[in-house]
């Protein structure tokens, strides 16, 4: 039997199936699995359950592998040597419910409305994990078999940032070694237009605290006496920009790469309408660095931020102080080819340099992650193209994705393996807001796009 | 009799009755009368029936007279056509005690301690303001009258700002008609260096506030997309100060007058140690509008600072947004004869033209005063050097307050009188904060100077 005959049979028994799957998919999604809430504890563990026993339903061994925290479900099939090997990665822990006010239903009632199947966890990542386990099913049923060697770490403890994971991955490495991780936690670029994705930002995410008196002065008293930290912390933050809305960071841009032409090709082909984006986001006009649109910055371009600004009298009315000190939560996105250490490192000595004498500086570190970028000419990728193609009956567009996994350098480093990004929900399904959702058809779209993607990579790795 | 023959028998009743004097001023400290705080109310109240019948017993008129808040007591000698008026101005409320656990005893248990007086009140204002109301007993019961007109203003919501305070003056104008207002809300320049001040500053109180997007972004899905607010309200900051430290505000420094020759050579004389002073303050360094030092810009070069200033995540930890909005409160201090109105549109001319056109900005408005300044050469300032000199035994210096007193430029447009600042405590006298205090022999020296003050102004006005 050829590979997409064997495909075509596996989406047959998708198709005839779906009703009861979406009813499945519904049990996980009625187990409130909120990672970062301790009373939701019995729930977390009964949603890891569900999914080692639904793994085992499909054919495949399953287990559940304790944490620090919550347990991951170690899946695999029939292991033979010679074969391309995927790693699924995914995670069944869901974010909190956010301002119940706002949910049409209840946040842990499934509901489908207008095609749209409503729930926390519809799309992130319950939804789109379940696509994948359920192409598994597809092969074990139909072909008796699986076409390659597949293992599965689903976690769950991403919501809450993942503490445990790279633990786990460096004790089961040999198990967990792979050609590819699949990861699901992206989306498509929008209404119609399936995507795979190609890139994640790094993150540098830093707090820069100055601090002059050593209590708030009086303003009257002692106004022209000392620094006020607030002043220089706006001095400081102002020089982080040039005029041309470029980081002025020196170095900053030294490994910063372009994107590949075939990627600046599909992405000044997408259907990007910037009045529609501005009236949705609420902003006056697009701003960033010049000589490129607003796409392109969000996708493949550098950034500085300051996620949040303190310090002085910040309440209601008015109070004559000048502050004892003045903080700035400050993050940077960083894209192929920039360094995470190396960033952090210019980004200190840059602050230390601009300090003005009269007052001290304290730097804290928050996060540090590096950027991902996937080969796009690799065979995994090549494959997963095709593979949504077939999924979704439409050839996907290649984007990239403005925030951060830090996952994916870590499965890199530790794994030596290459993601392949493949999200099958929309851009705006309100991940971590009330009412998420995942169409029902791109549900069904991404089952076929996994199930492809198992007999395409198959003869690939 | 001479005019210092008189004020000598007045210095010898002040001297024979000290200690009565001070128990009296301990029964009114030991009144908790705190006018921001409602269910001191029946203390308040207290305190301004304690300070009438204190006038009638010197042998003055004395009324309450009631506001739309708590009264003002105003009391008054015989008034005869032809003699110069005073107005002394003061108030019988005071501050919040503020944290208890840093009182050495209880904030409203007046106790003598290494010569000071501590005790909430002891120093602002009722121990100030109680040396003349002593100053006008003397005279009454050494020379059997006042020698002049002499008139009291003591209101009960100075440390609320004085909310009712404009109306009761406009609706009593007549009545509180007068040559000079003095007042005692001021302080030495430091411990045996009396003073009389001549100018305090003006006080233009803003807030202005950014807004991008309409709700927080996710840093990195929308990071180079748009404006972020913080990052562009730290520029506007920024751009409030040029590298000289001076404020970069388009005619901001046209009407800017230079102390008089006599103040800055007063000043340049004065034991100012600066090392003693960033000692105290904790702060690396002095820092302000270059050419001028640290004491020169506290009390004649207007400032810029910023008190407040938030958006975004401000938190523990990070959080990875675009905040929709920022807001800063920036308050300036003027000097004469800068114009608050004129200051005021400056100000916001200038915001609203460096306003990005990716944000938009809102401006509110929290305080509007302007500064004000004596004229050294006036024959009231002459005989209130003069009465400081034999009060404290000390020719006083001419120093400037950094702080504002919007009363002062209030009743000179109200009552068209200038006012006289003769201050007994010393400046770290922890008038707001815990532990205020009031030197014994500042109290003593403060009643004789008042007590000079009504003799050497009888004929002077």
């Amino acid at each position: 039997m050829s590979s997409d005959a064997a495909i075509n049979k596996a989406f047959d028994y998708l198709e005839q199936h779906k009703d009861r799957f979406r009813s499945e998919l519904f049990e996980l999604l009625k187990v409130p699995s909120i990672s970062a809430q301790k009373d939701h504890g019995p729930d977390v563990r009964k949603a890891a359950e569900w999914v080692r026993d639904r793994f085992k339903a499909a054919g495949l061994k399953a287990e559940l592998v304790e944490t620090a925290g919550w347990p991951a479900v170690i899946a695999e099939g029939d292991q033979k040597a010679g074969r391309p090997t995927l790693l699924i990665y995914g995670h069944y822990d869901v974010q909190p419910e956010g301002d119940l006010s706002l949910w049409h239903t209840g946040p842990f009632v499934p509901v489908v409305k207008d095609g749209m199947m409503i729930c926390r966890g519809a799309a992130d990542d319950k939804g789109q994990m379940f696509c994948a386990m359920l192409a598994a099913e597809a092969w074990m049923k139909t072909a008796g078999a699986l076409p390659l060697n597949l293992k599965f770490c689903i976690e769950g403890e991403e919501e809450v940032g993942s503490p445990n994971l790279a633990k786990l991955v460096k004790e089961h490495k040999q198990r967990l070694a792979c050609d590819y991780v699949v990861i699901h936690d992206t989306a498509q670029f929008g209404e119609g237009v399936p995507a795979v994705t190609t890139a994640t930002k790094g993150l540098i995410y830093k707090e820069v605290i100055f601090r002059g008196p050593k209590k708030d002065l009086h303003s009257g008293s002692f106004g022209g006496a000392v620094a006020n930290p607030a002043n220089e912390l706006a001095k400081l933050i102002a020089s982080f920009h040039d005029a041309d809305g470029r980081v002025n960071i020196p170095g900053f841009y030294d490994r910063v790469k372009e994107m590949s032409p075939e990627e600046i090709k599909i992405m000044k082909g997408l259907p990007y309408d910037e009045k529609a984006f501005l009236a949705d986001v609420g902003s006056p006009k697009t701003y960033g660095e010049k000589g490129y649109d607003a796409l392109h910055r969000r996708w493949a371009r550098p950034t500085l931020d300051v996620n949040g600004i303190y310090g002085g009298y910040m309440k209601e009315g008015s109070s004559t102080i000048i502050p004892s000190m003045a903080g700035a939560k400050v993050s940077m996105r960083l894209v192929p080819d920039q360094r995470a250490e190396e960033i952090e490192r210019l980004f200190e000595e840059t602050v230390r340099a601009r300090v003005p004498g009269t007052v001290t500086a304290e730097i804290k570190s928050h996060a540090s992650c590096g950027p991902y970028l996937a080969d796009v000419q690799s065979p995994g990728m090549q494959a997963s193209r095709k593979a949504v193609a077939m999924g979704f009956g439409k050839e996907p567009v290649l984007i990239r994705e403005g925030g951060s996994l830090p996952i994916l350098p870590m499965l890199k480093q530790v794994l030596g393996a290459d993601s392949l990004m493949l999200g099958y929900c929309l851009p705006n399904c309100n991940a971590h807001s009330p009412n998420e959702f995942l169409h029902v058809r791109d549900f069904e779209a991404g089952m076929r796009s996994s199930a492809a993607l198992l007999g395409l990579m198959s003869g690939a790795a």
